[in-house]
């Protein structure tokens, strides 16, 4: 018999609380042995809010594979949303930007050098924690970190170059958004005891989903939405190839795609309307949401091996929410 | 029978060359697995060349403390080496230094969008390293680097800020330089399995030295030195409140006083003699010169409790090497 929805809904919520709580716990420690403004300005992008979607798929990804006691992976799960954090302040700081998660950036309260550090010292909060696992965990983890900065390098160099292809942006992909979630459910698969098999299967699950989560994010920045807690259209104003750009690039010809060029190297406000146009020409956010559609399905066809349990329909309602996200 | 000085300059180079050709390895496997230009970038950095004090210390405390295998204890090494130079990176950004170790600099090289993944690449790579020790090192590693991250940020809000006193300059240098030294020393003791109270004098000997090699390095800046691979003045430029400055605005009064302020505030080339001949006035040279005395013969007296051997010889000749910078 499958769990209701609602039901599955308020235990994800119960999560996420759980998550919340145990990172403003970890921030109030730091801050209670003298942390001060470092820890101050990083506990309040940490704890802004956001899905906590690393940190639950972690714990859920534990839960599936047997593990009874979410206690163990928990350090796991802070670790992960740390880094992530941490990724996020660093990014802020290049590509300029003033608001995350609708609150002002580090560097616009405190300023660059700050900001530089804040995040250091997110890195290190999350390195600290992920460094009580053994050898294999914490090599699996290093191994996805140093995957984001050289992805994170790729990106810089693919900033307005308009030759960027799919794979180009899929590479990138993999290394910066997708990585984490893998190296999350792999490292929590292998936390339980789960066989090298099954682990990689999850590693799997972890990576579809996370390129699907992405392509929904270029989608959600070309269409705005205020949940993104940062300006629509911010992608192209940091002339970031996303796949629907990418794509409509690929597809249009002539005075077509020379305007398309020119507003992507010169992006206005007032370019919105004509830009939306174009891309709907060559059908590029349908490609994109046909493409989040079918990254979606593997993950979830990587959960079959796993028997039925209430880890395993909330992992799934997960798929679920990110495919909604977009619609 | 002490071993003569010539033999362990040499032993000592030796080693250094060694812990070199690790981290050549170490950049030339990241290389070889796809890393591309973050290792590159990074690489130049961390192989320009540099005196390797804390892989040094901490191989050589291992040994001083009945390590009979480097090997055991290398990862660490370099993983405090590694750490080190994350932190110049990020330092530098924040300096806006065009030049480290004579080179330019990754943000001045590649951008600094660049050179905050750069550093943040170096982090991880440490933190791999050292994630690979029990959790106790673990732990003392990521504490350490807190501390760093903190008083980094306390030393920001002393910028310019001409009420710092000596208690604050030391503070910010037992977080930011003498930390990392305390804690090598002291997981290396751990990892050779010493005595808690055997490994906290090797943490003492590690943070008394660490502190007189800040005092030296200030000293430095005001003296010039062209091992520093940066210009005269720099820490002068940049604002930073150093002890000898600190000491001489506590002793000066009147119209010295207001006229080192002014210095200080807005330093210029042509304003070098004048501060040297008002420092003089208040022997806060001198002043800094007894103190890195005093804190290298503490460091010293640490290693009293240890019995004769080549590894306590180096380290005993590493803090006379430190005493001899400033002469």
């Amino acid at each position: 018999m499958r769990t209701d929805v609602t039901s599955l809904v308020d235990s994800l919520e119960n999560m996420r609380q759980e998550v919340d709580a145990s990172l403003h716990e970890l921030i109030q420690n730091e801050l209670n042995s003298g942390a001060g403004q470092v820890a101050e300005e990083a506990g309040r992008v940490l704890l802004a809010g956001g899905k906590r979607l690393r940190p639950l798929l972690i714990l859920l990804a534990h839960r599936l594979a047997g593990g009874a006691d979410d206690g163990e992976v928990l350090p796991l799960a802070l670790a992960f949303e740390l880094i992530h954090t941490a990724t996020l302040v660093h990014d802020d700081i290049n590509d300029e930007a003033d608001e995350r998660r609708g609150k002002p950036t580090i560097h616009a309260r405190a300023g660059q050098a700050k900001a530089v550090i804040a995040g250091d010292w997110l890195f290190v909060q999350g390195f600290g924690l992920g460094g009580r696992y053994n050898e294999s965990i914490v090599s699996l983890m290093a191994r996805c970190c140093a995957n984001i900065a050289v992805s994170e390098f790729h990106q810089l160099d693919h900033v307005l170059n308009l030759a960027t292809t799919p794979e180009d942006y899929l590479e990138i992909v993999r290394g910066k958004t997708a990585g984490p979630f893998a190296a999350g459910c792999h490292a929590a698969g292998l936390v339980a005891g789960l066989s090298t098999e099954d682990a990689e299967a999850l590693r799997r699950f972890g990576m579809e989903l996370g390129i699907a989560f992405q392509l929904v994010d270029d989608l959600l920045d070309l269409r705005g939405d205020e949940r993104m807690g940062k300006p629509r259209g911010a992608d192209v104003y940091e002339g970031k190839m996303t796949l629907p750009l990418i794509h409509a690039l690929t597809l249009s010809h002539g005075r077509h795609r020379e305007r398309l060029a020119e507003m992507i190297e010169s992006f206005k406000d007032s370019d919105f309307d004509e830009l939306m146009h174009l891309l709907s020409r060559s059908s590029s956010l349908e490609y994109a949401e046909i493409l989040v559609r079918t990254h979606l399905e593997r993950a979830q066809a990587e959960l079959d091996r796993f028997p039925q349990s209430d880890a395993k329909e909330m992992m799934l309602l997960i798929t679920q929410l990110v495919m909604e996200r977009h619609a």
